[in-house]
C-alpha cells in the first residue's frame, strides 16, 4: 500500500473496517469514488455529515430516527399497551413494513450469547422492565430470531416478564409462506407439526 | 424502506451504488456506521472530504496522487526512457510494489471492448503517442491483462507504436511462481510451452 498516497490509504483503511468489506473491496470502492469525485463522492461525504448530526437513538424504544422519542413512540394512533421486543433496528423496520402490527417496539440491541460474552446487563432489558412497569403494558410480543441465542434470550425474557403478571406471546414458528416442505430443515418441520392448528 | 428516516435512506442509496454493494449490504454498513457515530463515522466523513480535495489525477501518466505531475513522473531516479503501459491505477501500484521496474508508467484507463463499446478514443492512447514523440522514449512495456480484451488492446497498441520505430515488449506469460501444473488452465500451459527457454 506504500505506493498510493496517504489520503487514499486512510480512506481504504476506514472502508475496510465496515462490515462485509476487506482491504481489496475497500480499495475497489475508493478507486470508484475517486473516479466519481465530482458526483458520488461529495454526496456521500455530505450525507454522512448530515446523518451524523441528525440521527438520534430513541430513548424509549431504541429505534433510530431524527426525533427523540421516535415517530413510532409518539404516534398516538398506535396501541401503546402492546410492546413487540426485537433484536435490532432492522427487525423493527421489517415488522413495521408489514403493518399488521400497530403497537410499540422495544429494541434489545442484541441477544444473550455465552460465546460472545453478552449477558443480560449488556442488553436493554432493564429499560424494558421499567417501560412495562411505568406504562400499564398488557402484552409483550417476543419477536427474536429463531436461533439458539435468540430463543435463549426469549426464554430469559419470558421468565423476567412473567413475574410482572403480563401476557407474553411470541411469533409462531412454522412453514414460511411460499415454502416447500422438501426444502425445509428438520427443525422448522417439527416446529410446524408441533404447533399445528385446526383447519 | 419508508419506515426508516430519509437521512438513512439517502445514505443507504449512496452506499448501494458503490461496487460490490447491494441494498442489504449498504443497509448493514449504514447501521454499523450509526452504531459508531462518534468514532468511525466522523473519520470516514472527514477522510472523504480530505481525499476529495487533495487527490488529483496525474496529467502525464494518469496515476492518482496529491501532486500533479505525480511522484513517479517527477522522480529523477527513475528511467524516463521506458514506459510501462497498464490498464488501471491498481495495476500500476501492483508493479510499483515489486520495484523490479524503475521506469515510468502510463495508465490507459481501460481496455478495448467491443461488448462494452470502448474504442481507442475512449482510452488514453493519444496522450501515450504524444508522450512517446515528445520524450525520446526507447521502450514501451505492455502490461495489460491476459484476457481477450486485454490482448486485443495490446495488439492494437503494438501496431500503433511500431510505426514510431520504438521497441515494444510485453510481460512474459507462463506458469505463475508457486503454481502447480495440475491446477493450471490449458491456455497458461500452452503459453508456457510456446515461450519455453533454455535451462
Amino acid at each position: 500500500m506504500s505506493n498510493s498516497p496517504n489520503e487514499i490509504d486512510n480512506l481504504e483503511h476506514l472502508f475496510s473496517r465496515l462490515p462485509g468489506l476487506g482491504p481489496r473491496s475497500a480499495r475497489r470502492i475508493v478507486l470508484h469514488l475517486l473516479k466519481k469525485k465530482d458526483t458520488l463522492m461529495p454526496s456521500l461525504a455530505s450525507s454522512l455529515t448530515v446523518a451524523m448530526k441528525s440521527i438520534v437513538s430513541c430513548s424509549l424504544c431504541g429505534n433510530i430516527d431524527i426525533i427523540n422519542p421516535c415517530s413510532i413512540c409518539t404516534d398516538i394512533k398506535r396501541d401503546n399497551k402492546v410492546i413487540c421486543v426485537v433484536e435490532g433496528v432492522t427487525d423493527l423496520w421489517a415488522l413495521q413494513k408489514v403493518s399488521s402490527f400497530r403497537g410499540l417496539f422495544h429494541v434489545l440491541g442484541g441477544v444473550l450469547s455465552a460465546l460472545d460474552g453478552i449477558g443480560p446487563a449488556d442488553l436493554r432489558i432493564e429499560p424494558l422492565i421499567r417501560r412495562i412497569n411505568d406504562n400499564k403494558i398488557s402484552e409483550i410480543i417476543i419477536a427474536l430470531p429463531v436461533t439458539v441465542d435468540g430463543q435463549t434470550t426469549a426464554h430469559y425474557l419470558k421468565e423476567e416478564i412473567s413475574k410482572l403478571n403480563i401476557a407474553v406471546t411470541q411469533l409462531s414458528h412454522g412453514v414460511p409462506v411460499g415454502g416447500e416442505l422438501d426444502y425445509l430443515d428438520d427443525g422448522t418441520i417439527s416446529a410446524a407439526i408441533n404447533s399445528r392448528r385446526a383447519f
